[in-house]
């Protein structure tokens, strides 16, 4: 494979880190690919509760021959040549299997939402954290060099000034046999819905344009659209700080695809309309402006916003591929501590969640966060 | 002036509708150039409180010499060679001065706010309706082809779909002269702060994205803020209707300039970010994105979503004028009726206001809205 010529070219200090992947989800193939591209990773193993399904997910992802398929998780977290498992499970077995892997002592990179409450996730946290195991959730925009600068202007007092509002958007259209069949409107797989699945989205876009700052208070708007179980599959909500700042958001699986980020400070406002995953893999654009005003008759703009293009050779799931191994390394090589911030910031969305849920349920009261 | 050049050559079947402006206000320099630049307006005469203050509006913004300088509302009112006035007077006067304009036969563009409520709009439209006038707010983005683009695409069920959800912002940041001195921050000048100003072109906006169908109900949010005498600086609040689809809005003097639109269908968004002042005068642009989904491995998108751009040869304000000239000269020379469409949208745009207004004080809780 190319990926893997890529990969021999790279010099690394260390040897790769080697991943298990813990199901067959169809997000797998997308992530089983960065793991190759990862200069720093190896996949060596697939497990699945079945191993013929195993088999037919190296075949069909045209894995290299050294990837064993396994018939069953426990037999995968059991492997000594495992050092990580990517776990893309339906989120009501988090509970199980990611606490199965923190404590044969496998690094832990949990696909999203990490848990269906912080009152599910927290047991995963202590476990990893009791095994000294690094914790990661798998949010691929976060690792985008395109986050980074945005981060950096944001963060600059002379160009946005102060955060006022956030503004985000995650939808895309289901189609009849999603709508049915998928494991994102299923009460027992992942109940949370919309909101676990695209409003986790906006909601850690929100946290992460605050500094990762809990907002005080969550209020759901009063549309939300729900199955006939009870799932969501569209809602919306403001996240409210102390300091009057607000958080928009809205998530469905019944609108046309749509990625919106929009962050206004005083000084400065972001715009980015494919947060999630880029138009492109290799290129990621933003706008951004500063100080505009009006032209002396108001009939246009100055100055302009202007855009911005930032170019990455790694696509983003592989840079988290990439961070996730060089933390787990660090651990396993050097004796590192694991990196507190991963969790950190998967908690305090999952709070948000919590939040944004309750106020669903209690009639659309704003509902306090407290972290 | 070139505008005048321009207008030389251009070929009016009747005689132009004569303007006469009734207060220099600030935005009355834009939408002087605005009727020098339509084909089928002049300006003859501007009207303020003091003869002084007329003429050096006229002498500052280069207008022609034949253009009147009048001392007082009234005798403007009474001149029998204006055919029409746009009026960009305090709301809290407007009340008073619509409707002597209104019984006195002039046809009327108002400057938005129109009024402070729809109860004080009411006997303005009716004076407009009993003397056959032609009633038009002043919200020039309706008027720039951009817009008419726009809505054939929304109006187009196998590009857009169903409309599921309208997202607008428009804030400024507003500097210390303008908190402490702006007619928009008085509560006896425009006691509807940032919701009558800002907020205008967000409901109106939503109203036209619904095809003009009324909201059900307006929830504000919770975070508005109002300056020590009690006007609006900052608000925002979701628009519901019957069917479920919602609008959300934010409009503020606190916040860096934005001026986003996104409005999402089952089949396609649309998304503007200058939709009330284009970045420039001639030419603006938006971006349209219909059944758009993921490449294979979920790496990025197909189709891409893609970029209009409409120009135009005279701006937005311009084109207002010439459409409310146009109407104003079927009355005056052909014995058409006033176009209801223009006062029909304003009062909508009323109704809402008032009802996020009464959102807010009656502490966030949904108030309806009826028609």
């Amino acid at each position: 494979m190319a990926e893997e010529k890529a990969k021999a070219t790279t010099t690394t200090t260390t040897s790769p880190i080697r991943f298990g992947i813990v199901g067959c989800a169809e997000i797998a193939r997308k992530v089983s690919r960065a793991i190759a591209l990862a200069p720093n990773a190896t996949l060596v193993a697939v497990g699945s509760r079945s191993p013929d399904k195993a088999r037919r997910f190296i075949a069909e992802n045209a894995l290299s021959s050294s990837v064993r398929a396994v018939g069953s998780y426990e037999e995968l977290l059991d492997d000594p040549a495992v050092d990580a498992v990517y776990m893309p499970l339906p989120t009501s077995l988090h509970a199980r299997w990611a606490v199965a892997a923190a404590e044969r002592g496998k690094h832990l990179l949990l696909e999203k939402p990490a848990a269906l409450s912080a009152a599910e996730l927290d047991p995963i946290l202590a476990a990893c954290a009791a095994h000294g195991v690094q914790f990661m959730d798998s949010t691929m925009w976060i690792h985008n060099p395109r986050t980074a600068h945005m981060r950096g202007l944001l963060s600059d007092p002379s160009r946005f000034g102060d955060l006022k509002m956030i503004n985000s958007i995650f939808s895309f259209y289901a189609d009849e046999d999603f709508l049915k069949n998928d494991i994102r409107v299923k009460p027992d797989l992942d109940a949370l819905g919309a909101l676990g699945d695209a409003g986790w989205y906006c909601i850690r876009s929100s946290l992460w344009a605050a500094d990762y700052q809990l907002p005080k208070t969550a209020t759901a708007f009063r549309n939300p659209v729900l199955n006939d179980a009870g799932v969501i599959l569209s809602c919306g909500a403001t996240l409210l700080w102390e300091d009057g700042k607000i958080a928009i958001f809205h998530c469905s699986f019944l609108s046309h695809l749509t990625m919106d980020l929009t962050v206004i400070g005083t000084r400065g406002s972001l715009h980015v309309n494919d947060f999630i995953i880029p138009y492109e893999e290799k290129s990621a654009e933003f706008s951004f402006a500063s100080d505009s005003g009006f032209t002396e008759l108001v009939t246009g703009w100055q100055p302009l916003p202007s855009k911005h293009v930032v170019t990455t050779e790694l696509p983003q799931e592989a840079l988290m591929v990439q961070e996730f191994s060089r933390l787990v390394a660090g651990i396993r090589d050097s004796g590192n501590k694991p990196e507190e911030k991963w969790p950190t910031i998967t908690r305090k969305t999952q709070l948000v969640i919590d939040a944004v849920k309750a106020s669903i349920d209690k009639g659309f009261e704003p509902v306090e966060i407290v972290g």
